[in-house]
């Protein structure tokens, strides 16, 4: 699909991420599908890992996701982790399931732990067989030369149509020492709730359960990745999941310090989640969607989602017009309670309708101003209740029709 | 926003509708957005006339959706129908209410009827105030100027960004008499479920009750308009009505009569959508989405809505590019009852994928040739149980982004 162009809303400056005790990395070039770049790594936890994952919530979804949530399921420490990029091993039949069991096996004999104490994830095409084979030798060798400071190696080596890497980090005080929750992720087509992450892996140092690890993850991920859609398309492999390896030695994560933690969690979460909506394909504009005045919070997000899922909203921000008028067209599909004649639309600060009509105020010049910066906010309150949402997405422009009018070839 | 490339996809001839007994026709230039075009059309029903309707769901629905709602619910005969193109009337508040009042009273002083047997609509940007003064004065011209040969001025006057007008018509014999059944409809970008009109109006020489008439364009609706999407996007200004004059004189329709009329309805309202779906904006490929094994219709119609709205699956086609991975994303993320290890997918008559993987005799040639072609039919058998749906789409082009990335411009 030749070279992508880094989106305009990439990072100016890729963090820099310290080593995290109890984890090394390592990557390699497996020549799954890509040529002359990274496609596979692994992760190695020297001690036995808590663990906690978040999946797809499709009907297809893939076999390493069917193999997570087993190993999961299993309440084994994590050992280790294998990703590949070029071949999401989705809709492939008991061949998907044998490539699962290859790559497992391998990782296992290299680490020398079970089976079932290895946890995989594969992006990339949907349906091509993908043959274990070709990078399961590379294991061993990988186990061996893994090191702690690669994030930028790991975060790269997980890319598809992404045109950035992705990696976020929080260094802080927990319980008597200096933990560190560091992250990678990888995204940018085929981003929609629930969960859009397509993959992220996040390693904190920190001493903490499995279950505690589960239940913050399940939670946080409704506010992040949850609530950002790029084309509305769910992916049959979105994989977020979560090691703890307990390095640090922190005393027992409980009251102020489980709230600490939380919040730096979240804080990882939500700039990993936004760092894909800013490589959304194609895209040059972040947009912000907060609906609020809604029957309920579920009913908010809906009528958020519909706001971010439209493709003439989309369309329009990248055309930087103001056309409000989608907006309420996106509120009243959207099939929610909403006061027609009670609701109002903002671009960024400037409220552009309200009580059911153009605001009197109302001033091509002042809202277009708004449309032509790289991060829009759209609010709606639909004038019924208190119910309160936000989301994020990007703009739909013709470089999305471009990259995936011909993503395998 | 410039002029738009007529869609590949438009009809080579384009059908003469005869004259109608009961039903005149008249068509402006109001200057109400565009210039050098017809905006404004009229139809006067000599003698009081059969009505139905059926309109958006959605909750922001437009003032002359509104007007034509209680219209109905009045229960009167209709006796006259004003449409503008340009501007849709829609989220104007009370002043969108003062616009319908005002055009409706004056085609009603004009036709000498009541103003609750005048119908109503307007299409075009949202959250633009109707100036219906600007039109208002014309309409009596136009009623004595109206004649009953003018479908296809009658067609074009209602376009947006349709790039040819649409009509249809279908004559026969019933219970008696011949009679004929002539409808035009406009849209081509906000097209999604339900209803997918944007508008169209079908008037019958036939006598038929106005109670008859509505259960039949109800009914026929789900097959038709309703099963048609061009981007998800639902208008607030969606219109079908039916209108039947009576001047043919027929006996009762009831019985095999009934049933006639309602198969040459079906054809004529399947002949309109279809029109709409080939024209959807950016057009270059029609798609026909056919679910089976669902749970039951409905689910399978879910299903199917999920693959024919999927910007991927839309890109792809666009791209002629046979990328089955995305059908079996779609049938994923619909959120229905789906078997991964007994799912099936077609292209054409190319089986792509069975049993769960790609087919064993899969040919990305042969699959190439079908992608190749104007018309794509999908098929998704997703191993569950008996229900099967079919809807129609067309693909996600940089066109649409183009042209609607500056629509109101």
């Amino acid at each position: 699909m030749g070279d992508l162009k880094i989106s305009p809303l990439a990072p100016k400056v890729s963090p820099q991420l310290p080593a995290l005790n109890g984890v090394r990395m390592a990557t390699a070039q497996a020549g799954i599908k890509y040529k002359d770049r990274t496609d596979l790594l692994v992760m190695v936890f020297d001690q036995p890992t808590s663990v906690a994952g978040v999946f797809t919530k499709s009907k297809c979804s893939s076999a390493p996701v069917d193999w997570c949530r087993k190993a999961l399921a299993g309440g084994k420490p994590a050992r280790a982790l294998v990703v590949n990029a070029g071949n999401a091993n989705a809709f492939t039949g008991a061949r998907g399931d044998e490539a699962t069991a290859i790559t497992a096996k391998a990782m296992a004999d290299a680490c020398g732990c079970a089976e079932g104490e290895v946890y995989l994830a594969s992006t990339g095409v949907i349906g091509e067989p993908l043959d274990a084979d070709q990078f399961a030798p590379l294991l061993s060798g990988l186990v061996a030369d893994s090191k702690g400071d690669c994030w930028q190696q790991a975060a790269e080596a997980i890319m598809t149509t992404d045109t950035y890497p992705k990696l976020a980090t929080s260094t802080f005080d927990l319980a008597g020492r200096s933990v560190t929750i560091s992250g990678i992720a990888k995204g940018s087509g085929m981003i929609a709730p629930d969960m859009a992450t397509m993959l992220s892996f996040v390693v904190t140092d920190a001493a903490i359960e499995s279950d505690v690890l589960q239940s913050l993850l399940s939670e946080l991920v409704e506010g992040t990745f949850n609530s950002i859609t790029v084309d509305s398309d769910t992916s049959t492999s979105d994989t977020l999941m979560m090691f703890a390896t307990g390095a640090a030695g922190n005393g027992p994560v409980e009251g102020d310090a489980l709230g600490a933690f939380k919040e730096r969690l979240r804080e990882v979460l939500h700039e990993l989640s936004m760092q894909i909506v800013r490589d959304g394909e194609g895209a040059t504009k972040e947009v912000e969607v907060c609906v609020k005045g809604a029957e309920n919070d579920g009913a908010a997000k809906r009528i958020a989602l519909s706001i971010a899922n439209s493709p003439l909203v989309k369309t329009a921000v990248a055309g930087e017009d103001a056309n409000w008028g989608r907006v309420v067209m996106a509120v009243g599909k959207a099939g929610e309670a909403a006061d027609r004649d009670n609701l109002a639309v903002w671009f960024g600060d400037i409220r552009v309708a309200v009580a059911g009509e153009r605001d009197p105020d109302y001033s091509e010049d002042a809202a277009s101003e708004i449309m032509r910066r790289d991060e829009i906010k759209i609010t709606a309150d639909v004038g019924i209740g208190s119910g309160e949402a936000r989301v994020w997405t990007c703009d739909l422009t013709k470089e999305y029709v471009a990259i995936n009018g011909d993503y395998r070839s």
